[in-house]
């Protein structure tokens, strides 16, 4: 029962006609940096913007006439409901998506955009997918689980064989682990075709859930993660068992370094990737070394970062970088002042871009006042440099710590 | 004298080795959104970002020994000046940019970093350019102009041989316009391959420069745009008579647009561009139905923007799309009342994110008080809901105007 690059090439042949191939790109800047030499498997092109649409569209296309006219029901918060609804209507599939309470507005409205019947239930994704298991057995409909599926993982394989066809020189694979669907087919895929290659799994931090099963250990993670794509609690026991016998490692990243590959990905590479999605390149980022010279291949799986998210972790980003600095000033609460220190700042090219006076709370006499500064900079350097220039003229400023939890 | 197909085959011949096939992709998305089958071509893919390597590589390459042993100097503050830097490196060639004072210090860093000896000189484009021919008569330099250079435009027209290729149902592209080079060698190249596609141009419509050249008109252009890449006042000749030739129209953007589609690429196609590289998104968007039904390639064809101004793209968008709102609600300031109006705010599913209470300044009676909340909403509609629950609770609510200029 186990799954083979026979499976894995059958479903690709499902796939041709309906799924664009995604680009491959190379990641130059970041190959620069980093001494590895990247290459991209650009999954965020696909219509829901993740990897999940393969094995969707894999599985619904495997079943039967009258399984297709029942419909189909699927638990997810994330890109498996968006990659059922979007295929199932293609297909003129009726589908159910039941997601907890939690989902994010954006996601919800997507997915009913896609066609889906969505229903809300349950405070926590087991209560949810409890329920879709009771949908499926009341209406008669085919349960889509998101990675413990034999079509599913065939149709995620699907994305090896296109990586190494476009970079047959690719050496290792670093593929993020949630459930372990995508790992599982790739691994199988990839060995396949290039005994050789190295696979090696990334798992978020807060949730090594493929690590313990392995080891044998009880599960236990949770916690707020930039890569709730990869958030699993339950991988599949299909997917453990190929992750074991294919996989060559598992590494997990924290969510520091999650964060910094997002950011890296939208400053080097002007590509917008999910924390799941940039879980391989945290990985490389965290040891390099283990990658030096090698010929690396990263899947970018998923785009669906929320806007917001993505605006914070860009202006976090400049702030962990020094281009973007918050210094507090000390000042005689007098009239013209401002105008002296906004020219100290001006003079050592330093860009502000907000001003706040603080009168209350601060620990200085009452005819003192602080000043908080949002100066934009060239770096840590050009930071000590302004607040030397300050000092110089007599006003004494210090940096306000911003990103408490981002190294 | 005038550029030919052959001109921009054999360029393509001379980038071949050393310059990757940048990827192209549909955009699902966005092409149901609009009613257009759009592809794109990812020139953001680039080492430096944009599709000015291509041009830059090209002029380079067509060096002779004693030019190369000499240098090149080239003003630009942006796209130009990394690719001219990063190539004239890699070939072992001595390269000077002129940069004017203004130049952001994100891409004086860049350049630098690329190999490139940086002259920050004068306060405009006109005498940053001015001290670069002087500097190339002075020291013997080759002067690598960003368009009006035959080899530039051919190098620029491989592109379009590319594009092509990729995707031979093309009807239509349209291709963001400067100073001219990129669209003239893109015109060159498609019609010659396929003579019934439709090139249309497109200008920011604060420098539509292009379009009073072709008639006959002075040209009068500035101001700020988001789109800084092609904000050119001074189209080349070479350039003005191929587009006269070879492009079929002329279209402007304004700034609300240009930032919308920034927006759109981030939010739906999951791809970073520049304003300059968004243009032609946003002439699709701004009139879908002159190109319904047909296949178009759009070229987003840079992707460095700054990371705090994409940020506030993001941000701008949400607001925009009635995802986040600032509300001002009236109060009385006694102990309890945000505990009420934050109950109130929850209970509509608004999540807020950010408090602010106001009790200077306001045309409020002295025992009142102003709250700021900014919250995450679903949609405009979601808003109205929120204001209509909090006056039923008798807290006077409204929306805070904070998207001046965009529509």
């Amino acid at each position: 029962m186990s799954i083979t690059v026979t499976d894995i090439q059958r479903a690709a042949t499902t796939l041709a006609a309906e799924l664009p191939i995604t680009p491959v790109c190379s990641a130059p800047r970041l190959s620069r940096t980093l001494g590895v030499s990247l290459f991209l498997k650009l999954e965020t092109q696909h219509h829901t913007g993740s990897f999940k649409e393969r094995g969707a569209l894999n599985k619904l296309k495997s079943l039967s006439v009258a399984e297709r006219d029942r419909g189909v029901v699927a638990m997810s918060a994330g890109n498996h409901a968006q990659a059922v609804a979007h295929h199932a209507t293609r297909l003129g599939l009726a589908s159910t998506i039941v997601m907890p309470a939690m989902t994010p507005f954006s996601k919800v409205e997507r997915t009913k955009a896609l066609g889906a019947t969505v229903v809300i239930h349950g405070d926590t994704l087991d209560q949810a997918e409890r329920h879709a298991y009771d949908l499926a057995e009341q209406q008669g409909l085919m349960f889509i689980h998101p990675y413990n599926d034999r079509a599913i993982i065939a149709g995620q394989g699907t994305l090896a064989l296109e990586f190494l066809k476009a970079v047959p020189s690719l050496e290792v694979l670093v593929v993020p682990v949630g459930g372990g669907g995508l790992i599982s087919g790739v691994a199988v895929a990839a060995k396949a075709m290039k005994p050789g290659i190295t696979v090696i799994g990334v798992e978020a931090a807060l949730y090594p859930s493929m690590r313990q099963v392995l080891d044998g250990r009880p599960v236990e993670c949770g916690g707020v993660t930039l890569a709730e794509g990869i958030a699993v609690k339950a991988p599949g026991d299909l997917c453990s068992d190929l992750v074991r016998r294919t996989v060559d490692d598992l590494v997990v990243v924290d969510e520091a370094s999650l964060e910094r590959a997002v950011y890296e990905f939208v400053s080097q590479q002007k590509l917008v990737v999910e924390g799941a999605g940039a879980a391989g390149l945290a990985a490389v980022m965290a040891d390099p070394s283990r990658f030096a010279g090698r010929t690396v291949g990263l899947i970018t799986c998923g785009g669906n970062i929320d806007d917001r998210i993505l605006a914070q972790v860009m202006m976090r980003g400049l702030v962990r970088e020094g281009r973007l600095v918050r210094l507090r000033i000390g000042l005689v609460d007098v009239p013209g002042v401002l105008a002296r220190i906004a020219g100290v700042i001006g003079d050592a090219g330093g860009n502000i871009v907000e001003v706040r006076h603080q009168r209350l709370f601060y620990d200085v006499p009452v005819k003192m006042a602080e000043l908080e500064v949002v100066v934009e900079t060239r770096d840590r350097t050009h930071i000590d440099d302004i607040i030397a220039r300050l000092s110089a003229s007599d006003f004494t400023a210090h940096v306000l710590p911003d990103t408490v939890g981002v190294a």
